[in-house]
């Protein structure tokens, strides 16, 4: 299982003294780009490997807040549901509280934004992952 | 009930040439405070007023995307589930088509974040909203 | 002259309790693509229009803070330098005073990010914007 | 001297395929805590003692485009100029190309916005530093 770590900057608090909440979808999309990283998913020098995966949804979960310089943990699981990816995401704070939980689906676009299948590499990638319980 | 409007600015697009998902939940944010400011709910000049409600869970579902210059529309409802506060948001985009929809839930904090109960004159203000049909 | 408004957003402030300075080049990116809308130079329906201009250089003087709620105006003023074109901006704050100041410079780019000669179209609005006073 | 690390995320481009320059100015911040956090200047435990420094100045030159997946390094220098603090960042990207130089000034503040003197295990900080020469 992946895990991905993030430093909270300065920059992601807000009026609140804490990390917007918005701020949480772009740690767990850090997190799933990781994952596929480690997979061989997505090649960096590659503008389209990573770029043409649509997110169809989103569901994330709060517990206790987040806070400027926490290391935060975040555990990810991938699976296939049909033509559908799903992810699920375990966000850790301080004293290795759970602070969020998430899932998100996505599907794999044509460069012009269509719906196509999902790739052959990507298929054989998500087989093999384990997804032993769900989280949200 | 409310209809906020968002002008897609450059800065909120992203390389797959349309609007990152984790703007949408600073879209529906707008619409949230300006559903809250028609409502009384918040003063601008008072800092506390508007900045301890916690966000307790997010949902959203994507449909189509946004483009830059695109003129989002966005309607809110609001109601009260006991001690939460739910928000469910429509976004229309080009040809007035529904490319999003969101559920967000909310709890009022304390300024040292600790759950208090919800103000009286936010209960009354919920008690007065009408909430027809699920939207997500 | 063009003059901007933007309303600051919760999603802009940061725990200092005032908006985070990186989100003034936000602004300024607003009033710019703002400007070049009204002059005819950006059309929203095609994507090449606004999205091949580099961004060269960035200048801001902050002399107060921004608050949430507050109603920012921002004034535009435009030139050509050669074959740079340079935009200044003043922001206005609470009490309309001067909060801030900035010069932004920009060379126009070909899809493939090379910098190509400025267009005509471009040529001749910068030709007639009057650049009075520097204000940075 | 402080090199700082920064991994570009997916949500930090834009329809030109960039890195918005906006989050230039985040980057530099992480650079300038990073380098804080190095001198001892930083508790992150302690939530005034990051948060109350000013910006009041910030002015960055670009000379290539960075990209999703690059691995930017920066390099961060601090002197005091009487009762500013400025800092220089020198920003390496692809084939470790100097891709953006920058300058920003700061000024201490109490915790309701009021400029202070510097304080003094800051002042000692900035006192071993070495400029050697000025990147902007």
């Amino acid at each position: 299982m992946i895990e991905h770590k993030h430093l909270v900057q300065f920059y992601e608090t807000d009026m609140m003294g804490i990390v917007h909440h918005s701020n949480y979808l772009r740690f767990f999309e850090e997190a799933r780009v990781h994952w596929a990283h480690v997979k061989g998913l997505i090649d960096y020098q590659k503008k389209e490997s990573a770029s043409h995966i649509a997110v169809l949804e989103t569901h994330v979960r709060h517990f206790k807040p987040a806070y400027f310089g926490d290391l935060l943990k975040i555990q990810v699981q991938a699976r296939l549901d049909g033509v559908r990816m799903t992810f699920q995401y375990k966000m850790f704070g301080r004293n290795d509280d759970v602070i969020a939980t998430c899932q998100t689906r996505h599907a794999p676009m044509s460069l012009d934004l269509k719906p196509i299948k999902i790739a052959k590499d990507f298929k054989q990638v998500f087989e093999r992952e384990k997804w032993i319980e769900t989280w949200l």
